[in-house]
Formats: C-alpha cells, structure tokens, sequence
C-alpha cells in the first residue's frame, strides 16, 4: 500500500498501531484482576482474553498514542504521518481506515507471513474517568526498522517516537532508526515518557535519550518524577531544564509547564471541561496540539494552548481521537 | 459454544447480528453516494468498501436491530435470549462478547466452512443526528432454520422478530420457524417492520404476518403508512387495529400510540432529551422497554413509557445499545 509522498511533513508520529476496546467498569473489576489504576500493562494473549471476558460491552475505537497524536495534528490541519505495524486482519482494516480518514499519510508495512493479530488495547474507565489499559501488542511490537522509510523521517520538521515502543527490542530499534535520520536531516527529535511504568522499566535509556537525542520531551508529573527519582516536582522541572531543550509537562487539571534549556518556564492552564468523561488521549492531544503549534512557529505558549485545547476536547468523550475539527475548535477560540 | 439454557426467558430476539461502524457525516456525503437519510439499504462488498472508504474515521459498536433489543430488555433486567449469525472472525468476537457482556444468553450458531465475515453496518450521523445506514450482511444473511434452536421459541414468552430479515429467503424460514415454534407452544410473536424500503419490498408478506401470525407490531409512521399504503396516521392507526392485538406506533418526537384490537388508543409522550446525538436505535430500544414491560405485566402504558426512556438515553449518544443500566434509570424516576 504506497501512497504518492508529501514533499514535506509537520510531524512524523512513530508508535503502536492499535485498536482501543472501551469499556465502563468499577473499581471492583480492576482490584480483582490487580490492574494499576491509571496505568498501561502489557497482557499476553491469555489474560487478554480472561480481562476481555470479564469486561462489559465495549466500542472499537482506533488508538496507540502517537498514533492519536497524530490524528489530533491532522485535525489541526497539519501535515502529519504516522508509522507503526497492523495485520492483514478486520481490526487492522479499522486501525488503517480511520487513521487515513483523519487525513494521516499512513503507508502500512507489509505484515509479512507472521500470524500475529493487530494490537488491541482494553481501556477501563471507572467513574472518575481514569482510564486503565491492558494492552496486548500482537504484530505491533514487531514493527522493525525496515519498517521505517528513511524518507519519512528525512522529510518531518518534527520525528516523534512514544516510549511505549521501547518495551520491544526490535521496536527500539526501529525507533532508534527514525530517530537518527531525524537528526542526521537536521531534524528534531520529540518522545514522550508513556507511562511511569515504563520509565521504570527503561530509566537509564530514557535518560540516555533525554540528554542526548531528544530535543522536546513530554511527560506527565508522575512519569517526569520517575524518570529523576524523585517526588517533588521542581526537582524534576530543575533537572529536565539541564537535559532537553523544550520539555512539555503536564499535570492534569493543574495545566502544563513548558520547560526549556535556556531558562524559561512557561505556565498554561488546563482547559476548562464542561464534564471529564474518560481520560484516554489526554496527554496524547496534549502532544499534538504542541507540535502543531510549534511547527507551525505559533511559539510555546501558544503551542501549549493548542496542547490544552485538544486535551479538553478528547477527555469529554469516550474515544482518543478527536471528535471534532481541533482546527474549528480553535479558530472558534 | 453452548451454555446451560435458563428455563424460560421474557423475550427471545431474532435477528441480523451486525457490528456498525459508525461515523458523522455531512448531507453532502449522503448525495454523492446516492443515500436515501434516515433509511437503510443493503450493500454488496464494493460498494460496502467505496462507502467505507469515502467514510470518516469511525467508531465500532455492536448493533442489529433485534440485538439491540436484547441488549436493552437485558439492561432492564429482563431475561432474554438472541438468535443472529456471526462469522469466526474479530467482528465476530466483538459481537459475541458485547451481547453476552450485555446479559443476553447467545449461543453464536456454527458458522461452517462459510467464508463469509460478519455483518456491519455503516452508520452515517448527520449533524440533524438522523442516521442512514449500509448494511454488508455477510455470513448474517446465511441464518437458516437450524440455526433456530426449538428450545429457545419454546421457552420465551414472546419470540420477537425484525423485519430486516425478511430480505434473506432462508432467514426467513428462519423466522417462520422460530415464529410457528412460539405460537405452537402457546407463547406471543412480535415483529418490527424495521424500515420503509423493507416494507415497500415484502408488503404481502408483511401484511399476511400481521393479519394471521403477529399478535404484537412495531413499526413508525412511515413504516406503517408504508405498509398501507396510506399518507394518512389515521388510516394507517385504524387499519392495524383490526389486525394486531397490540400495535405499537412511535412518531419520534411526538411519541408513540399503542393500539390493541379491542379498541384501546393509549398515547405515550416522548422522554425528554437533552440533546439528540444519534437516532440510531431509537426504535430498537423503544421495543425493548415495551417488551421488557409488557412480559413482566406492567401494563401496557408503563410498557409504552418504559419503551420511550429507553428510546430517550439511546438516542443520547452515538450508538444504538444503551450505556447506562435501564433499570437504574427506571428506578430512579
């Protein structure tokens, strides 16, 4: 599947293709099967299939993080595309569908003759509207770094890769790949931290990474704690400063900081939210509102504005993606 | 896949089993692919596949008429089997689990060495929140007589059958089974009329059932001046009285007026909505809060106003099964 290739891109997003399976559930079902609130598992194919069965109904809605980014930046009116691994199966036809239907340049990688399934993603929202995620990979966590077209990243202002790939050594590797043809272009490099799971599992590299390769990193409070160790937020703002050159972090109804390497620290607010229906996507709008702003050279604060608005707007559904044009949403501002 | 079978249900359901993907769509969208708005119309898989392409980015959703109504008698706490055919594929897993998650008894029918996938239904919302769906039947068209278990026509105190399947000869001699197995051991058969062009397609036939085999219809305005061929609500309201023991006629906003053979007219206001989202279901869920009422003896205007709140939190958001538990919101008023 190829498509002609855009002269240039805002944004490239590499992450895990997945299909979100969305259900309401209450804190009882999460305590019974020893799920973190708040926080994504991995699960293999037999507890994915025991959480799954005890699940309610669900809907189908496409995800994977900077997959959702990247549709929040298409919606935005950028010029954006995305990389990651779907199988030959319905749930890929979905995953592929919708993310080209929100106006992504997405060129499939050839699923080859593996058997492995498109990546599905059980998110439980409780009645806080925390989202609790129990991912199980399949073909995604074999994306490699044949699966990056050099081009792609050679031609993106921005290549911006999701920490959750790194739990796969292949996936590593191919983000490793896209990240230096960034670089080697001219380009920058954005990363977001994922999870605080995962920056437990990966801190030394995440930190590797922050200093050196990444040039805008996001994060939340309590993955950006994690990363330094610590549990006080200016701990972590002073250290991030000294690392990267933008730091985008986000604190939930506190707002955002957007911290750079020369010293500035700029403070945006949250976006006021009629009702919080289900945090899936929030930190993943966040990133997209931000890089849209900031290629389009709208400068930080205004980036960190867009990152709030379209956090405001996917937190109000069911869903990660956008359900209306952030590009209206914004001119309506 | 067998499970142990309760000894009597309130409602058996029989129908097309179907995934909709459903996504919001301008009218102009409509015009170009030759939609009628509001209606629903049967496509083979290329054109499935040109709408599906033309198509926004979608959400998934277990619906089918009749399996929708299941899924509402089950969330009113009634006891309710369904008959539908889904293929081994992902769709029909997700099918299969929203169902049985809903608290509907589903035994999915052995799909054989059948190639066919399951069915979806492409569900466009138009910003006045009015849907028209494409239904790709898939392997669903194939339910034959032996996919109709006698026990379950014996065992359900109404056996409740959607026009929709009318379009199918062996689905039909599906329902003629599952209909003569019901009126055989002395138990109701109900039957919607589903959709104006069904009508306009089987008008004999429908009005053959509704004189000789159904003791309760459903149907809206169109759909019954479809059937008698009358402009007129009042013809059409004096015509199936002296057919049906019950007929249950919605009109949308202005509510529904149950009429019974022995000369009742009762009317039933609409519930009000706050905001209309998407009218998918509204029909669907308004026969599972009369059936719900009706086979648990509420009368037949609580059935009637227990009808219209379920038709009122469906049509609330995108999707035609409800999201929260009927019987809490029946409680609570």
């Amino acid at each position: 599947m190829t498509t002609d290739l855009p002269e240039s891109f805002d944004v490239l997003c590499v992450g895990n293709a997945i299909v979100d399976v969305i259900s309401h559930a209450d804190d009882a079902l999460l305590a019974e099967h020893g799920m973190v609130k708040g926080t994504m598992a991995l699960v293999e194919a037999d507890r994915a299939l025991a959480i799954y069965g005890a699940m309610g109904p669900g809907i189908e809605s496409s995800g994977g993080s900077a997959a959702n980014t990247a549709a929040g930046i298409a919606s935005f009116g950028g010029h954006v595309a995305f990389i990651g691994k779907v199988a030959g199966d319905q749930l890929g036809q979905v995953f592929t569908h919708d993310i080209r239907s929100a106006g992504v340049h997405f060129d499939a990688p050839d699923p080859g003759d593996s058997d492995e399934s498109t990546a599905r993603c059980m998110v439980l929202v409780t009645p806080d509207a925390q989202r609790t995620m129990n991912t199980f990979l399949g073909i995604s966590s074999y994306l490699s770094p044949r699966d990056v077209p050099e081009a792609l990243a050679q031609r993106a202002a921005v290549t911006y890769c999701e920490g959750y790939l790194w739990d796969q050594p292949v996936a590593k590797e191919a983000i490793r790949k896209a990240m230096d043809t960034a670089k080697a272009a001219g380009h920058r490099v954005a990363f977001t931290l994922s999870d605080p799971f995962c920056v437990d599992r990966h801190r030394a590299e995440f930190l590797e990474l922050a200093e050196h390769s990444v040039d805008i990193l996001f994060a939340n409070e309590s993955e950006i704690c994690s990363l330094y160790e610590t549990d006080h937020w200016d701990t972590a703002v002073a250290k991030v400063a000294g690392h990267c050159e933008i730091a985008c972090l986000t604190r939930s109804e506190l707002g955002s900081m957007i911290v750079t390497g020369d010293g500035q620290r700029i403070t945006v607010p949250a976006h006021p939210v009629d009702a919080v229906v289900d945090t899936t996507g929030a930190g993943d709008l966040y990133a997209a509102g931000f890089l849209y702003g900031f290629t389009n050279d709208f400068g930080l604060e205004t980036a960190g504005r867009l990152g709030a608005l379209a956090a405001g707007e996917v937190i109000g559904h069911l869903g990660a993606r956008p359900e209306v044009s952030l590009a209206d949403l914004a001119k309506s501002l």
